[in-house]
């Protein structure tokens, strides 16, 4: 079944160039091998005027109507980017009955109800592959395959930039100041790293993952997030010392019984440290990975780009193609997904925890310090301690503890005069 | 849009009654969340006499036809497994227009494009996720999501059992019988572990694996395999000392320029050092993973249980989801296959090799060995030498060298006075 689909597109950066051109290029073998006839029919931009080398001229517009709502054009590709007015150019696309990509990872992490919501109304496809891990088509598995599966776990490496600084850090001994520079230099960070090393970035790609995974509406805002910035060198080495490899990573989880009743589910992103026979603790450099535990499949980890202009393209023209075979069949695919989600208090979240501090050495001190954890309920599995002069640094790993009850414990500590300092405390991710 | 959906069954034995099970157990969540009433109408089983604890005597016939060519069937789960009579059971149920999702690696592998053509001629879905990483729908992304991608390699480890072992052998240091003992008493190897560790199943795996990524009909015949046998514990120290693991591998690539002519595809099962930068070197006990090469996407790594009754369940379980949205959809998918790979001779496939010999401790000796390989055209990264009473260990690590020449020199090597003997040559996977 012969079928030709004009291809509109809004913006032409630097994803969007070059996947019009990787469009162009590919079109004649997905034309061949799918009976798919790609065309690239319109391009809305900002200013028609500008030369873009490798875009014909003609295709572009500064008529985003001519996009959204043409006759002529049967799906629409967004890669212009930002909230607004990406938002009201999508919906006005979804609304003129024309199915959307885009890879507008904030769009989807704060507005996604409301476009798929959308989408279903005038029965039409809205796919965003490129959101969470770039290459990886895990949205699509969520969607699509994993649907008799009861997912209670997703665990990530979903940020480039950071997982890159991370990793140099840990490999190369390198201090965070360093690495920052040199993944500016590389153009893995931009001149104002906020988004990815404060866990922004990964916060928005959990969101969409954790929604997709649990079925249940989960804002970006829900979730709670700690940066990479504070970490040290002795984190580092620490680490190296017990097993485990600092990364930093996105986590949700499902709380409760799959019986009746409402799941309470947690979603965080910090730095962490994870042990080595995890997998997710060889995905180096600007690689992303995504673990999720089903409760029938297992355990299962994609791993791939993140991001990045072909990665991106690819999986643009990945949901590209499948957005055009089901205009051709006329058929779409919704999101699934029920009420908002019903979010654990983090207080209540639990995990291992590596603890680092300075104490007094004198005796007695460690009793003392052993018993405020133990009054938190905070038990411990390993302790070491090293002399240094007149002091002592101690290091806590411990059972799984509430996030609450390490909380009030450090304060206390904090209070106390036998204790010098606390240097880090991070989350462990065990295998 | 509502809709009922009466699912037949072809077998009930152990993964059929899992998933006869588990279909049961999700279908009221199923049907929530996608509008899909999934029914088990009928289980076609040889003996319907037999108690099945968990499944309706109701539901079991010994009449197949009931199941492949009854009016009231939608879709047809095959799980019997075995060639015959599966592959007339599921031609029999494609041509009566009903879709197909089954278990059966071996069919796939062996009569795969006849059945993908049986599909296409009535319009109905063949889906057969279980048979390559059961329960990592990467078959899905390679018919869905890379449509618009050149895959140019895919490396695997497609073999559970074999991978367990080879696990237990490297990390504990035991031997291949011990471990394959072990494996058997846990039910990881069968009382006949040649499937296994032969290769032969993971060379079915990589036949429809590489069939679907490069396009092209494979046959399970075109892969030249290896087993891991013939492995020594001497093979698992030299790898951990160079920097690498052994695993079995398999290996699949495209060679030549995407233009015009024909690409000539390699394909391989063999026992390997993986460079442990690889992500795959990390793939332990009895999971799998397969890792992509794409033009644009890069690298790509897909990893989970390979097999198992539950994951297999599950995986069949989104398969049939599918399918049965297709039938809701009046819509299917056909498999993108184009004409029969042309293959490259294994000659002249190339790769980093280790190659362990056992020479006379003379001058000269290294000086002749060397002589040879570098006549054959195989060039050294590293050569090790150990001296042992009056004979010495050589270690060499060559750069890419084609299989054709690595033979011939081992072979003129064999005719050395100077070589007493030859252990391992094994290729290598690098990072």
């Amino acid at each position: 079944m012969y079928r030709s689909i004009n291809v509109g597109m809004l913006g032409a950066g630097n994803v969007g160039a070059t996947f019009a051109e990787f469009l162009l290029s590919r079109a004649p073998e997905i034309r061949e091998i799918n009976g798919l006839d790609l065309r690239l029919t319109r391009i809305a931009v900002r200013d028609a005027g500008r030369k873009r080398p490798g875009l014909p001229a003609a295709l572009l517009t500064e008529d985003v109507a001519a996009v959204t709502d043409a006759e002529d054009i049967d799906v629409v590709v967004e890669v212009m980017g930002g909230l607004e007015p990406a938002r009201a150019y999508v919906l006005a696309a979804l609304r003129a009955g024309k199915p959307v990509v885009t890879a507008n990872k904030e769009l989807i992490a704060k507005h996604g109800p409301e476009l798929y919501a959308a989408a279903d109304a005038t029965g039409v496809d809205l796919f965003f592959e490129t959101a969470a891990v770039a290459s990886v088509p895990i949205l699509r598995l969520l969607r699509e395959s994993f649907l008799g599966e009861d997912i209670t776990s997703v665990l990530g490496i979903v940020n480039g930039t950071s997982n890159y600084m991370l990793t140099r850090m840990s490999e190369e001994g390198l201090p965070y100041a360093e690495v920052l520079r040199q993944a500016q230099e590389a153009g893995y960070a931009e001149p104002d790293p906020t988004n990815d090393v404060s866990g922004a970035d990964a916060a928005s790609k959990l969101a969409i993952l954790a929604s997709l995974a649990f079925k249940r509406a989960i804002a970006v805002d829900d979730v709670e997030r700690e940066g990479i910035e504070g970490l040290d060198r002795e984190d580092f080495e620490i680490a190296e010392r017990f097993g485990y490899v600092v990364k930093s990573v996105a986590k949700a989880d499902v709380f409760g019984t799959t019986g009746t009743g409402e799941r309470e589910i947690g979603v965080q992103v910090f730095p962490a440290l994870v042990d080595r026979n995890h997998p997710l603790a060889h995905v180096r450099g600007t690689f992303n990975a995504v673990f999720l535990r089903g409760s029938a499949a297992g355990d299962q980890m994609f791993y791939g780009h993140g991001a990045g202009r072909l990665p991106s393209a690819s999986a643009l023209l990945g949901d590209l193609v499948t957005a055009a075979d089901h205009v051709r069949r006329g058929t779409h695919r919704a999101v699934p997904l029920g009420s908002p989600a019903t979010l654990r208090p983090t207080e209540l979240l639990s995990h291992p925890h590596y603890l680092k501090l300075d104490v007094t050495d004198a005796p007695g001190v460690l009793s003392e310090v052993t018993g405020v954890l133990g009054r938190h309920g905070v038990s411990i599995r390993s302790i070491t301690q090293e002399d240094r002069a007149s002091k002592a640094r101690v290091v806590f790993i411990t059972h799984r503890a509430e996030e609450g009850a390490m909380k009030k414990a450090v304060e206390e500590l904090r209070g106390l005069d036998s204790v010098l300092g606390i240097g880090g405390m991070l989350r462990i991710v065990e295998a």
